[in-house]
């Protein structure tokens, strides 16, 4: 610390970032170097010591605790001060773990911002409300059927998108793999299904929304989103990772649509001693960077989080911020028709079920789709609290 | 496989995308069953076997080979049809690694495309050649000075930036966590720091380019592309997996600029046996992108990349490719004015050293960097193959 430090107590603690890693050190490392050098690598990306004091005071990352957390592991808090990224998500993101990321052991485990910061970055355009309002579902949890698969034709698309709309679902989203493939070319796959979906809403007299997945460069998906728009569509589907939190980061609003984000690639984030805690990225993140709704692989499905991580997900979309909305955790796979009533108790009515496999799997689309919706609307008013908020 | 299936020996094999997939099986699992679960997963997302004939043959990934490439593991090479990602690099990411992120022990080791495939993506708006025509520098390796820190004022950037180019450096490049603080704002930064480089180009007679981090949504992206464009710039710094595959695909083109890609957060793809290669995510996704550079932690630096790392990369972004113009690796990390020689004999000339720390340690900046670009000169003509290409 230098002879500029302002101290601790005097300090508007309101007004940083807190960081928490688990470090694992190597044998002999020392614990408080190591924080520190990450605390510099991650700002000034220079040795601890080697810029001027007024630098170090106003940039330079402050390690506030470490404590130790099992063998050759510490568990440091380092703070930044938020003009070091705000408003940008990407540099957020840069800032807690760009640098290090190169390195191994450094795993960021929970992360605060002071009031205000989150404002800053935006948040979701539309959240839980605008959601539900869009659906004209006011209450219960909400089921999203996924539209699959690759290959098929637009036609095809469209007719499952129909079905899926017919048997109730709230929301049908593309898969994510679903760009502008010669088999179902973008226009044409957006319009056929969205007009399907239309129609089966005359029918049904619900207000499904179809959720077109949106890809490309910039120019490339800018063009898809209005085109998206033109056909009615009120959301679309991003790959938040592969996209870029700067494709994120204000996409709602600027272009008048909610955004699911899936988390495709994501998982590279999810070492278990390297790396970026889902609930920070999935839950905290994409939050900020405006995700109306998350897509995350549900516990007892084909990928291995388990029950507590999607709650601690769960948690951070969907607790209470002033200036920032709440986002509809969106969990995918192990779910069915069997299972979903405890899926409801476990987490909740502010929730969008994600169901894909289990639905193809049966013979009748619609009529899955129905007998998911009914057990929605049947457990409607029970349900724990969810993983809070 | 099914009864449409073309025989392997009648198909194009050409217009097929090849992953090699190195898999850590868990015990008892099934090796053979988790290579085809992989292609199903990473295109239709259904189970094997659970989709009509004519889709499986044009969309689902076919599993080419498995062999057996130690305890528990597999090497399994999947192969894809390009038409499930062409033109879009987002979704070749998404399509190769995209939800078996969120899984285990896959490690996406090396990638194949079909010719015109590559060229399909972009790849660099002005390579190596584009590059030195802008440095005015034909032959010899490259100095990049690191202009740092955050924190600093504008106006001491911007003596920084003079003083490096006074010293000979061919390229400026900011920290990749400059954005638009308080302490120095984006559009003052990059006028005063291009104001500062001009100058000095006109004492020396060099063309050295100062490189500005561009961040930000993607309104805040492209004003400041085009503020940086105003002020003389001829390239940008982008960190690529923040900003996003999606971002960087085609912006050179798009804003007549070069541009650097810094790998910050790159790390989490780059697990021991679970992630994406190095040099195929930083010397092949890269440069389709369109990355004119590549930064990357080069050996001996406090970064973990060994040297056959560096050197494969090298090899990915300068291989002669048709379609596809060449890349300059920008390794940065473990290089001064004692090592440079022995990094251009081991690197060769089409390489751009990244140089920022062991500038700084020193008590003038620009003396400092005379040393440096003099060995470069002095070492134009020896030279290994570093690395290929």
């Amino acid at each position: 610390m230098t002879s500029g430090t302002v101290p601790e107590a005097e300090r508007p603690a309101a007004a940083r970032v807190r960081a928490v890693y688990l470090l694992t050190c190597r044998p002999g490392e020392d614990p408080a170097e190591r924080a520190r050098a990450l605390a510099w690598e991650q700002t000034v990306e220079l040795p601890p010591g080697s810029v001027p004091p007024a630098i170090e005071e106003r940039a330079v990352g402050r390690v506030e605790s470490l404590r130790r957390a099992g063998e050759r592991r510490w568990r440091a808090v380092v703070s930044h001060a938020v003009e070091a990224w705000r408003p940008d998500l990407a540099q957020l993101a840069n800032l807690l773990w760009g640098n290090v990321s190169m390195q191994g052991g450094v795993l960021l485990e929970e992360l605060q911002l002071p009031p205000g910061a989150a404002e800053a970055a935006g948040g979701p355009a539309f959240g839980v409300s605008g959601v539900r309002e869009a659906c004209e579902v006011p209450e219960r949890a909400l089921l999203c059927g996924a539209l699959k698969p690759l290959g098929a034709s637009a036609a095809e698309l469209a007719r499952r998108a129909g079905r899926l709309a017919l048997g109730g679902a709230d929301l049908v989203k593309d898969d994510h793999s679903l760009s502008d493939q010669p088999w179902a070319r973008f226009g044409d796959r957006v319009r056929r299904c969205a007009d399907a979906v239309a129609e089966a809403n005359e029918r049904t007299g619900r207000s499904c929304l179809y959720v077109p997945s949106v890809t490309g460069r910039r120019s490339a998906l800018a063009d898809r989103i209005g085109r998206a728009r033109d056909a009615g569509c009120r959301g679309v589907l991003l790959n938040a990772v592969p996209a870029g939190l700067a494709v994120l980061q204000g996409l709602g609003e600027e272009e008048d649509v909610f955004v699911l984000a899936h988390p495709a690639l994501a998982g590279g984030f999810f070492g278990a001693d390297h790396g970026i805690a889902p609930e920070v990225l999935l839950g905290e993140l994409f939050r900020l960077g405006g995700a109306d709704g998350v897509i995350y692989p549900n516990a007892g499905g084909r990928f291995p989080f388990d029950e507590e991580t999607c709650r601690a997900i769960n948690r951070r979309l969907r607790e209470e911020r002033p200036g920032l909305r709440r986002s509809f955790p969106v969990p995918g796979g192990g779910i069915d028709v069997e299972r979903i009533p405890r899926w409801v108790e476990a987490y909740g009515p502010d929730t969008v079920f994600l169901v894909g496999g289990s639905l193809y799997a049966r013979p009748d689309l619609t009529e899955a789709t129905r007998r998911l919706v009914d057990e929605l609307e049947r457990h409607a008013g029970r349900h724990g609290d969810g993983g809070g908020a």
